[in-house]
């Protein structure tokens, strides 16, 4: 094998690995919930195939982050603190499909939509929706356990007052503190400074997203492979830049991205009332009229595709997209560099260099 | 001391323990909150809140499901537990007040309602309470992270593997499951088998209710401190049906009780549309068409107090209210039997029984 397609068939092993951890874990789930009733069934169904699909980034980023520092490739612990991680991100994700009211997540309905289904599908009374949302907040919930009992699965290496304990608990309570900064920018950004916007949605992006999808998943590998405090800031002067640059791409991707490929209907971001980089820079940039109109129009959720064309004009017109470009560029440039001091194998490195690409470079 | 005087002594200082773990370590995260942001201050103000009052019900059966088996009354890692109890507790109040579209909690505003609150005091755009309820799933989510932290920090007894994880783990994932046979109930109760209403609310007030507020956290509180399997056995045979009257009592109180007392609005589970136990016999034993009106009003939320007096009037006159009763006073009797059949020190038998004797005669 050459080095690129050896790195391909570790990869896959540990993703099927993962997969397959995954569904153990959950099978061993439904055996307790189906003692307590059959009806409870939905509530699994909707983890495991939240589960199934998804890129692994978060579980990538953390087998890479143990390589390396020479652990182990078919480690156990690997691949159950992987598997963790994507319970986390499933609960994450099915919180965040309430609070935006997203209705489809990867292509098929979200799982308050699909709770919202079940009750129509069964002519059940009172209030389709309202029962969908209580159904996925408590689905949520479950997950969210689910998440930390695997993590606590891997034992000692993760145990009270280890270094990945530490970064595991961090690692929830900033993520949950960062969508909680993101949906009060949507309501109180409009009243606040102007010139603080771009500034606070950087804050937003680093805690929200570029922690919690890059930092932390690296260091939470490294540390459970005993990587040295030294090691671990290098790795963060890495992940740090490049989940920010990756949230940006994904920002402009929700403004200007094709539906086709984002599975995400055109300017949904905008609908949603995002108020990213993009978006500060745009209020900031954009003659006050223009700015104005951004700013009352976000968040709307009926806006009609020539309003979300003219908010894109807009944002097109007096730079922004320029600069968070360039931003985006220059983050990506400083997680490069720092990509280049670290003092790993080749494999791991030529993995992280090419997770790192495909976060800043792609296209959904 | 007399043994009444120690018994509260010894218990009202386990219960001010509780309260200094659960603000040192709330402290503890309140300096890592600050560092992402000032703003999100008041998600661990909420928590904090909630947590202060209570009373602290579950971390008193753990404390003294750990005494009876010889634990040591001023150990740390039983004061570690109870905090983590306290705030998974206070995690699920924060969803089900939302789920529930209970705007008041303990006499003051719930969380989502304080967070619609401080939406309006600032004169945020679009809607507060939107932002209300998703500031609160965010809130609910952290606490919940915090709840898992603070029992991690219990160490080894509470490490991967052993018992008190395991039931840790089993009273999450079977509270959350009964919260949704709960929710499931409401709206397909009314197009289910009539017959099976008694047996399904039940069902819901064992997972939701007696397992989760009795059950668990006294087998909790005997595991951590080395209890036999067969102790563990008959403290179930105990608390269970303890649980089950308890809950029974407070779905009467939801119906009948005293709002000055119960500090809830009269008849609210009646607009909530829950299928209680009491709930099931009246549509089993009330003549067709007032079982029909029973069935058809349940869960509006404008229900006038003339209606829900005729449904109170309704579940009286059919006998449901006795049956209830009958029900209550029958699983009391289980739980003394068994409670006498502890093999137990005179404190902690002492202690069972207060708190047996108040979660089955209480008004509020």
């Amino acid at each position: 094998m050459n080095p690129a397609q050896q790195l391909e068939s570790e990869q896959s092993s540990f993703i099927s690995g993962v997969s397959r951890r995954l569904e153990s874990f959950l099978s061993d789930q439904r055996v307790i919930m189906d003692t307590v009733s059959p009806d409870v069934a939905p509530l699994l169904g909707s983890i495991s195939s939240l589960v199934t699909g998804g890129k692994r980034l978060r579980a990538l980023m953390c087998y890479w982050g143990w390589r390396g520092v020479g652990g182990n490739a078919d480690d156990s612990g690997i691949l159950t603190a992987g598997c963790a991680l994507e319970l986390f991100q499933a609960a994450a994700l099915i919180h965040d499909d309430i609070i935006d009211r997203s209705d489809t997540r990867r292509g098929g309905p979200s799982v308050h939509k699909r709770f919202s289904q079940l009750h129509q599908a069964n002519g059940w009374a009172l209030d389709n929706e309202r029962f969908g949302h209580a159904a996925a907040i408590l689905t949520g919930d479950l997950c969210l356990s689910f998440s930390e009992e695997s993590f606590t699965e891997i034992g000692p290496p993760a145990a009270s007052g280890t270094e990945a304990r530490r970064i595991f608990n961090l690692m929830r309570a900033e993520v949950m503190a960062g969508q909680y900064l993101d949906i009060l920018e949507e309501v109180a950004g409009p009243v606040r400074d102007r010139m603080g916007s771009v500034e606070r949605a950087k804050a937003i992006i680093r805690y929200k997203s570029a922690k919690y999808s890059m930092e932390h998943p690296l260091a939470l590998g490294g540390a459970l492979a005993g990587a040295s405090t030294d090691l671990l800031r290098l790795y963060s002067a890495f992940s740090l830049p490049l989940g920010e640059a990756f949230q940006m791409r994904d920002d402009v991707l929700g403004v200007f991205g094709d539906p086709e490929t984002t599975g995400k209907p055109a300017g949904d971001d905008l609908r949603e009332g995002k108020r990213t980089v993009l978006v500060g820079f745009a209020i900031n940039l954009a003659p006050a009229e223009e700015a104005a109109y951004v700013d009352r129009m976000l968040g709307r959720q009926n806006l009609s595709s020539e309003e979300v064309d003219r908010i894109r004009h807009i944002i097109v017109e007096c730079g922004a997209l320029d600069a968070t470009e360039s931003l985006i560029a220059e983050l990506s440039d400083t997680a490069f560099s720092a990509l280049d001091r670290l003092p790993l194998d080749e494999l791991p490195l030529a993995a992280l260099r090419r997770l790192a690409e495909a976060a800043v470079s792609r296209a959904a």
